[in-house]
């Protein structure tokens, strides 16, 4: 029963999006699918293919996409009731997604069989067989998704099981245990899925392929994780950060850590095990959902010691009070926050721009106080980081002045036919290059895109390497926004040269302004380090 | 080993503020002591008296405050090496908080004893015993915390039960076995708790007194806890919310939930059980943390259906997609409108408007239909409740028209002196009220706020209640963010009129436009409930 590899099979795509306040774009989800694959999941289920047009979108999206290890894969139900599989017209967008894989989802539970899908327990068998040998027909692999398969269970077992022998005679390849109201407890977990693994060897599986598919609304979803793999789950299913519909999904980013560093499995490549704090962070920008600081394993607060016992007992021996390494899983030691832990902080910061800094440096301590006025007025540089090395520099005098931005206006206004029409937005900048002022005046889609074409139309004649910076990503964020359009609006934006990104901040009670203010550091900032890469 | 009577000791008060950010006066440590005393919680442990000077102020307070049933208990370690427990001034303090019980918590792993305290082995036995034995005699009664008792064990077994048996032999009625850093696995515990149980029954306890204290850096907290449960501890501790150190502590509101209706123990009276969503709540308003609406059994999202089947299913039988009642923690259920939603979705949430409408209605397919288009462009209607019911009156052809806004211009300009001068933003709109154009104008702290000045004042001759309206949210998400400033954007914005809330979204590739759109939709939507509230 003992097997080292564990299987990831990722549904932050499709049963991540059931989390409330969670929708995401098709440009997101290949994003997300990218991101995943580059760490090495094994599976990533994309959706449901048909049940709306955005996921039927995607899978044509990624049919051009080249993923480089992961199988894509698509998700749906058994077939209707009293039809053929192959004449179910919601089976015709799942083939049309030309996944290698098919997972299918059945009922476990007779309570659902009867109330949910109104049918008779018979039927309902025929529509798992039906539907797993009609895809396997087609040259689909198919995993099989035990829906309430522990409330099925613990209701009537033989029929659960029942419902598991019509998968596996069909030609199901895997049987994923799903605790789908998320209320299941470790213990009977534990002792269901082994009644499940001693069956399916009894059916002449030699070693079982099972998986594991848990929810949260118990606290439980991560123990009840490894207690399937501890009885013979060889598959753990769950989301990035855990979300899913209500209290959310089993969160891959507690369990692979868990089941790597404490219990002896491979789930994915050791040296990928370290991408996880930065996946965690990067799905979160992506969903736009702030994350979860006290995360286990990824949460910004994970590894962060406060008291003062702690903090000497955790300098001399870490194993102290972590119960893991942090940079195992790509996440660091904080100390919060001593000035003198500051102050190393700043030093260790600032030495990954390749500049020496001591204690003793006036500039350090310049630096360290500058930083916490800006954090308190509502920066965060851990997403800002040009704008961290502007500031270092200029307390370093180390800036050089490519031009100032004297004054801007921004006007938006609509045609009469505003219900239909667009707005039109329109900037004009004043800005000072080597000792000369210039006035332009540009269009854009929004008042921002307005403000970064004059912006450039100002600079490029004395800056033309300007044409090469691009606008890639333009985050906003409301703080205290407790007070309504009064808030402080936190703008990042990230440029790309085609070579390398970067990103800068700016706040402001204006959200103009503090797009202004980005803007100019972000351009500042390239032209930065143009002039650097010349001279070297 | 079965105990029906399991305790529930809370530490909120003292590990609760570990928390990062989390910080409570004197009057909020009061607010919480007398909310968990009602619900019945066995004991409180209100802080380490002397540490700090507000522990010491609170015990005072306390003192003059009578608790229905709970137990308030004083925290605090073992001597320091080298000096008696009597002549140790950090033990004045402790005792000073008159408090009939006091937890002592003591080094089990040999580890801690050698590099943190820097003493002996048998020095930190004596510490145990000596403290233990001074607090007896001064006639209190004690309860041991065994701070690392699992990693400790997992050490160096036989040092780690020679510290319990110190405890014991010194007369502590209490053996709490704390997974101080949040790294054992549920099995781990399961094992050595039963450990503990029996080493307690060798040396003579009849009915061994065993407490579990688990954190959460594994994700495994609740875990832990039912695992310590289930093999011999009958007392809990934890913290409303699981707040706590770096990942926080065993949460009380699902621990609690879980042994008691999933596992037929008794923590708190039956009847006081439904309390527990509103204690949950309370405990967070009073720390001034947003709640976290994805928390097992207690959080908003805990019992909100989104998907069409389960909608459906969960309105012919709760039992279906809920793994407990809602009402019996005293949560609600909700039904979510999303791009998943099935008409019976629809029907439902109409149904919260006060229309009913059924399946077959051409509306209902029209609303739904709607729906996906908008969501497919960009809008969320799940935090924008108002915005739908718009949308839903205007299928069923009964959205008054209040007024209409024919075009708007927004200016934002800086001074010459931008570096450090403000932005100035004016906004002027032109609106349709009652067949009849109005022009105005207005400033604000930003384009938004200028936006909404101007638009109040073109309407509030008309209708006077709109100066009791106010914003008090307003959110910015980007959309395919990878554009740029390209980007869709959406608008959230909620607005109250002192007694309700409600919240609209706009979509545009103009942030100007879509804020213009939910400013003017959460209006239309005040005034229309105004209508309907005199109408009533």
């Amino acid at each position: 029963m003992e097997n080292q590899n564990i299987l990831i099979y990722d549904t932050t795509l499709r049963d991540g999006t059931q989390r409330e306040g969670l929708s995401l774009s098709v440009e997101d989800k290949v994003r997300i699918a990218d991101r995943l694959d580059r760490m090495g999941v094994a599976f990533i289920e994309g959706g449901w293919a048909g049940a709306n047009p955005k996921d039927g979108e995607f899978f044509r999206r990624m049919q051009e996409y080249r993923l480089s290890s992961a199988e894509l894969v698509v998700f749906c139900s058994t077939r209707r009731a009293g039809i053929k599989a192959k004449d179910d017209p919601m089976l015709v967008p799942i083939l049309a997604a030309e996944t290698k894989w098919i997972t299918i989802f059945g009922k476990s539970w007779d309570l659902h069989v009867i109330e949910g899908l109104r049918t008779t327990l018979e039927e309902n068998l025929a529509m798992i067989s039906d539907t797993i040998a009609y895809l396997k027909s087609c040259d689909r692999r198919v995993s099989y998704d035990a829906e309430h398969w522990f409330d099925g269970y613990k209701n009537n077992p033989d029929y659960a099981i029942q419902t598991l022998k019509a998968a596996f005679e069909a030609g199901a390849e895997w049987f994923v245990l799903c605790d789908t109201n998320g209320g299941t407890m470790p213990d009977e977990v534990a002792k269901i899925t082994k009644v499940v693994y001693d069956s399916l060897r009894q059916w002449g599986s030699e070693s079982p392929q099972i998986g594991i598919h848990t929810h949260n609304d118990a606290g439980l979803a991560v123990a009840n994780a490894i207690a399937g793999v501890q009885h013979g789950a060889t598959m753990v299913q769950g989301t990035i950060n855990g979300y899913g519909e209500r209290c959310g999904n089993a969160n891959l980013c507690t369990v692979i850590p868990n089941l790597q560093l404490k219990m002896g499995y491979e789930c994915i490549a050791p040296a990928k095990l370290s991408q996880l704090t930065e996946v965690s962070r990067q799905v979160s920008e992506i969903v736009n959902l702030a994350p979860d600081d006290h995360a286990p394993f990824v949460g910004a607060s994970a590894f962060a010691h406060k008291g003062g016992i702690h903090v000497s007992a955790v300098q001399r021996n870490p194993l102290t009070y972590e119960h893991v390494t942090p940079e195992s899983i790509g996440n660091n030691r904080r100390i919060v926050i001593s000035e003198q832990a500051g102050l190393s902080n700043v030093i260790s910061k600032v030495e990954t721009f390749g500049i020496c800094l001591r204690k003793e440096d006036p500039a350090c301590r310049q630096i360290l106080q500058k930083t916490k006025e800006l954090e308190q007025i509502g920066y965060q540089f851990e997403s800002a980081e040009a704008s961290f090395e502007l500031l270092v520099r200029e307390a370093l005098g180390d800036r050089p002045e490519f031009f100032t931005i004297s004054s801007f206006h921004v006007y938006c206004t609509t045609d009469a036919t505003h219900i239909d029409g667009g707005v039109n937005s329109q900037a004009t900048v004043k800005v000072m290059v080597k000792d000369e002022e210039h006035l332009t005046a540009a269009e854009g889609n929004g008042p921002v895109a307005a403000l970064d074409v004059a912006l450039r139309k100002a600079l490029i004649s004395f800056y033309p390497e300007i044409a090469n910076f691009y606008l890639t990503d333009y985050k906003v964020r409301i703080l205290n926004s407790d007070s309504g359009t009064q808030a402080t609006t936190r703008v990042l934006i990230e440029f790309s040269n085609g070579k390398r990104r970067w990103s800068t901040a700016g706040v402001s009670n204006n959200i103009i302004d503090a797009s202004c203010k980005a803007l100019g550091e972000g351009i500042e900032y390239g032209l930065l380090s143009a002039v650097r890469h010349t001279k070297v």
